[in-house]
C-alpha cells in the first residue's frame, strides 16, 4: 500500500488546499478516494463504511485520507456536495408538461442507477440522526432542484400556461416525489406509460389546462 | 439481568409460538422486547443496533430475543410488519380533496414523529441492500396503503367527482410522495397552509374539477 509524502508526492503541482508548510496533495490518490467512497458507500453503506476500508479500496494509506479530510463525514459530505453541484440541466422543450416528462425521464434514470439507488437512503439515514448530514443534504437539494423547477414554472408563466404565483416549492414536491416514493421508497418498477400520466397530472396539478 | 427458562417463564400460559417440546415464551418479554427495538432503531439505527444493546434495554438477556427470532433483520421485519398491519384509516369526507387533506394530515403527523423520521429512512437505507427487508417493507406499504388511496379514488369515482380508469398506484404515489419527499427527503418543514394547497393539487392530478 503507498505511503504518503514521498518526494514525489510533495513534487506534483496540482493541489486541492494547501495549508500553510503542508505538503502538496497528489489529485490521482484525492480522484481515487473520492471514487472509493462512492464505492463504499454502495458496498457497504454509510454506517458500516470506514476510512481504512475506503483506503484500501483507493489503494492508498489510511493517513492519505485525513491528510485530505478529517473525518468520514467530512469525505462524504465533500463528496455530495461536489455531485450536487454538477446539477440538473433545466429543460426547455416548450410545454410545460415536455418539460416535467423530461425531468422525470432524467430522474428516474438516476434514481433507477443502482449506486444512486443504494446510496441516497442511506444518507437519508444517516441525515435522520446528523444535523450537518442533514443540513448538508437540504443545501445540496436546494441548490440541485430547486432553481430547475423554478425555471420549468417561470416558463410556463411565461408561455401563459400557469399564472403568475405558482410555489417553486410545492412545484418541487410535485414533480420529484411521487417518483421518488416510487423508485425509492415502495422500490418498485415505473410501469410503462407511467411517466407520461404523471408528468400529465403533474402539470395538471400545477394549473395548466 | 433477568435470564431465561426461570420456572415462571414456563409457566406463563401466553406465548408467541410454541415449538414441540419448547418452553412456553413469556408475553412481557415479547413486549419489552418489541418496545426496545423501535427505541434501539431510533437511536442507533438499523446498521449499528445489536441484539446485546435490544436485550439490555428491553431488560432481558439476549437468548430471551435469540429464543423469540432468529437474527436482526427477522426481529426488526416483525414488528415492522405488525405496525403495517394496524395500516392506515381510509377517510370518508365527503369530497375527494377533503379525503386527500385528511390523509396528508395523518401522513404528516406520522412521518413527523421523532421515531418515524429516524426509523423509516433506516429501514430504507437497509432494504437498498437486503432483498428480503425491500420485499417486506413493499408488502407493508402494500398493504397499508395502496387499499386506502384505491379506496378514496373510488369513493370519489362513486360521487362522480373523477371518472373510472384512474389508476390507484399512480394516485397513492402522488398522495404520498410530495410530503414525504418534503418530511424525509429534504427534511424541511411543512409550511402554513402547505397541505390545503397540496391536497387541492392532487385532487386536481388525479382528475377533479
Amino acid at each position: 500500500m503507498a505511503k504518503d509524502g514521498t518526494d514525489s508526492e510533495r513534487a506534483t503541482a496540482a493541489q486541492r488546499r494547501a495549508p500553510a508548510g503542508a505538503a502538496v496533495l497528489r489529485e490521482d490518490k484525492t480522484a481515487a478516494i473520492r471514487a472509493a467512497v462512492f464505492e463504499e458507500l454502495a458496498a457497504v453503506g454509510f454506517a458500516r463504511m470506514s476510512i481504512e476500508g475506503i483506503a484500501r479500496r483507493a489503494g492508498v494509506g489510511k493517513t492519505a485520507v485525513y491528510r485530505r479530510w478529517r473525518s468520514k463525514l467530512h469525505l462524504v459530505l465533500d463528496v455530495v456536495s461536489a455531485v450536487a453541484a454538477a446539477g440538473l440541466p433545466a429543460p426547455d422543450t416548450g410545454s410545460l408538461r415536455g418539460d416535467v416528462r423530461m425531468l422525470l425521464e432524467v430522474a428516474a434514470r438516476a434514481l433507477r442507477h443502482p449506486m444512486a439507488s443504494q446510496i441516497i437512503p442511506d444518507l437519508l439515514a444517516e441525515a435522520a440522526r446528523s444535523p450537518e448530514m442533514a443540513t448538508a443534504l437540504k443545501t445540496a437539494l436546494h441548490d440541485s432542484q430547486e432553481g430547475v423547477a423554478a425555471a420549468v414554472v417561470a416558463r410556463a408563466v411565461e408561455r401563459g400556461e400557469l399564472t403568475e404565483g405558482v410555489d417553486a416549492r410545492l412545484a418541487l414536491d410535485l414533480m420529484t416525489g411521487p417518483l421518488y416514493w416510487r423508485l425509492l421508497v415502495v422500490r418498485d418498477e415505473v410501469p410503462g406509460g407511467y411517466l407520461d400520466a404523471l408528468s400529465g397530472s403533474v402539470a395538471v396539478a400545477l394549473g395548466a389546462e
